[in-house]
């Protein structure tokens, strides 16, 4: 009898991160990371895990999402789900009722990217391969199997997206072993929540620069004249050659934005990130001509492919920040990923929360290994914080990315960090109640 | 001491449409026409209700979105929120944390837009109004007090908000007693579901023009040549002086959307509704400018007032279907009617499904007294199912809907069709679970 799907959970986990304003932006003030945790389990005693990152309220109906899913896809046959995962996605994606709280976004979409995830993993776990080597393993057919093309092709042909692969095939190798050798380069956020006091600021953007980062991050759009007084610090702290980027979380409107940036000209910011709504395509198109040569940056809450490919035809976007769990998951960020490299436009994905730097170094590492074939002007989001509750935490040396070895995609939480942080019932969160 | 919000309650009210084919699409093939159920009370024993639809499964979703949302409005003053329902729109849209889930899309979304709805039906009761003329007698002030103009105004300021307003208040007056007299135009889609065979396609779109409507729509998108025999079918029916709408529902890309209508042109099609994915802005302005004159309608699953500035901004419409439960209800959809008048593009509602024909006659019927000030070129869906289940279902006299006179939004069910439709435990469930 053939191994199937039998099993799949999903668990309320919450850090209670607000205590320490860690993660505080213009629109976040206080944000407990959250995420909603799936496990898939196989019949054969198999497993693998994902998750749904959210910053509090409302991880239960995360929660209660994946439950929602969970249905469709118990007692499917595991192999017959690996040998078609574009199949798996637009079975989560497509049922004809469950589409009808998205299509394709919000709470049902972030679920589907939690169970996707999970069976990354396993697959990665069956191969005995970290999903990005999992991915730059597969040929170029493969791959382009994994896309739904769909709503693409007026972007993106199966035929285009098959050169893009084949162009890269040649230096997989040696680019695994410069991978395996030298690790990804990351920017860090750590410095920069607004949440923080500017001597926090400075010492920790000097941190930053000691550490080998050679950018790093800063919150604006709350108030104008702090974000001027903490760009200037954060300047005069790192020196002329490190970048900083700014992240204004979608605080502005297009004009708005256009003219909070001219006041942080002076400083020499990187990026803007987020400068508006992130539905608003057209917004960042008038918003990235206006502020050349600053550059406009975009993509956590994308919410599919086919925002991105509008994102990418519009000339809305200098940087694409894709999310491990905004988007449908690895399956679908393959989609994204073809998308920029045949636009010509960088990946730097977003991290930080919870488990996102462990999930979205294997999407980077597999775009430079087999996609866009170069790290150049590409960087992975990274934040120190609540790595020690995964079982396989991203490691960074000298402002990089290690090439994360373990089988799977590094979601998996330890079992004892499980257990505290489950809401509203593990020890952590009762404590707080009976306090 | 003030009076208080002291309850905000959801239920799972789900009605099992799928056994009849019902309401059947190239995406929905069976739906089961599904509500999450909000009804707000008041500390002094008043009431308001209002509904997120869906179609089936995820309906459960839905109801714990709304449960989310719930703490954060019990026990604010009714007063207050009546006097600020753009801030009470933020509060709910704008949660620091609840709105990682969206932002402003998805489940989180629709239900805020079921409680901003229940709210909109406390105020028409409580002034004795429905709620078309509680907007129409509003003065431009107060109106475009409801928007919220942060990501609008670079296609939409204040200043012109207020002047269309101003435009049309000299005319009110007559606008209403026309209204009140003659009713707005409708157009059915009751004849054109996919799962309906020839037969029933030809006798319904007969029937519906003997009943006065000068519209019908049909499904396309699952098979070209049973689309061609039945668009021919159905203009055979009705004769050259009726329009045909067309609905796909989303199934196409954007170049086979171009090609298949192509086939169904000398049947004069009206519109194509939904040629593909409601994220694809720059795809609907491509498939427009193929197509013309041929129209392009879409909306229904437009998600937000963002998506809606964008489609008018890139001249992707022809015809804006606003939904009374995707964007945040009544409040986002005077923003939505106000973006539609600057654009010059009219509005024809989606409805069908459950309480959506009875919730959006009020926002037409505002359009056409205080907004726009025309009912050319427009008409709202008319789907003749379920309206039985409602205190105040809508009329409809020789294809137009009457105004209704009934104080509030229309949206409250009969209790006991709450009572037998609750999911999974009311009388229709739980008998099919027993059988």
């Amino acid at each position: 009898m053939s191994e199937l799907i039998s099993a799949v959970e999903a668990v309320d986990v919450r850090f209670p991160t607000s205590r320490e304003l860690d993660g505080s932006d213009a629109m976040n003030p206080e944000p407990d990371y959250s995420a909603a945790y799936v496990t898939i389990r196989t019949s054969a005693g198999d497993e693998g895990h994902g998750l749904a990152f959210t910053v509090g309220r409302g991880n239960d109906v995360e929660v209660a999402a994946v439950r929602a899913l969970a249905p469709l896809i118990v007692g499917l046959p595991v192999e017959e789900v690996l040998a078609d995962l574009r199949g798996f996605s637009r079975r989560l994606t497509g049922d004809s009722q469950l589409r009808w709280l998205g299509p394709e976004k919000g709470a049902i979409h972030m679920a589907a990217a939690a169970i996707v995830n999970a069976v990354w993993d396993l697959y990665g776990r069956r191969t005995g391969k970290p999903v990005w080597r999992l991915l730059a393993e597969l040929s170029p057919e493969q791959l382009v199997d994994l896309v739904d093309f769909r709503y693409l092709q007026d972007a993106l042909t199966r035929d285009e997206a098959l050169e893009i692969l084949r162009r890269a095939e040649p230096g997989r190798a040696r680019r695994i072993e410069d991978l395996l050798k030298h690790g990804y380069p990351a920017y860090t956020t750590t410095p920069g929540w607004l949440g923080y006091d500017d001597e926090k600021l400075v010492r920790l953007s000097k941190e930053a620069v000691a550490d080998g980062f050679g950018q790093i991050k800063l919150k604006v759009g709350a108030d104008r004249e702090a974000d001027e007084r903490r760009m200037r610090l954060a300047r005069e702290a790192v020196g002329p050659d490190i970048r900083i980027a700014v992240d204004a979380n979608q605080a502005w409107g297009v004009h708005q934005a256009i003219d909070w940036m001219a006041a942080l000209a002076p400083y020499d910011p990187y990026w803007i990130e987020e400068p508006t709504s992130p539905d608003d395509i057209l917004g960042h198109a008038a918003i990235r001509r206006a502020l050349a040569p600053v550059k406009v940056a975009t993509g956590e809450h994308t919410h599919n492919q086919v925002m991105f490919k509008q994102l990418l035809q519009a000339g809305a976007l200098d940087v694409l920040q894709l999310d491990a769990s905004r988007t449908a998951g690895v399956t679908e960020n393959v989609a994204v990923l073809l998308l920029a490299a045949k636009f010509g436009v960088p990946v730097c994905p977003h991290a930080g929360g919870v488990g996102l730097c462990e999930m979205v170094q294997h999407l980077a590492m597999f775009d430079y290994v087999a996609v866009s074939g170069t790290t150049e002007n590409r960087v992975i989001e990274y934040v120190d914080h609540l790595h020690e509750h995964f079982t396989d935490p991203v490691r960074i040396r000298d402002g990089r990315y290690l090439a994360p070895a373990a089988p799977g995609i590094s979601a998996e939480l330890h079992p004892q960090s499980l257990e505290d942080h489950r809401y509203p019932d593990g020890p952590v969160w009762s404590a707080e109640t009976d306090g």
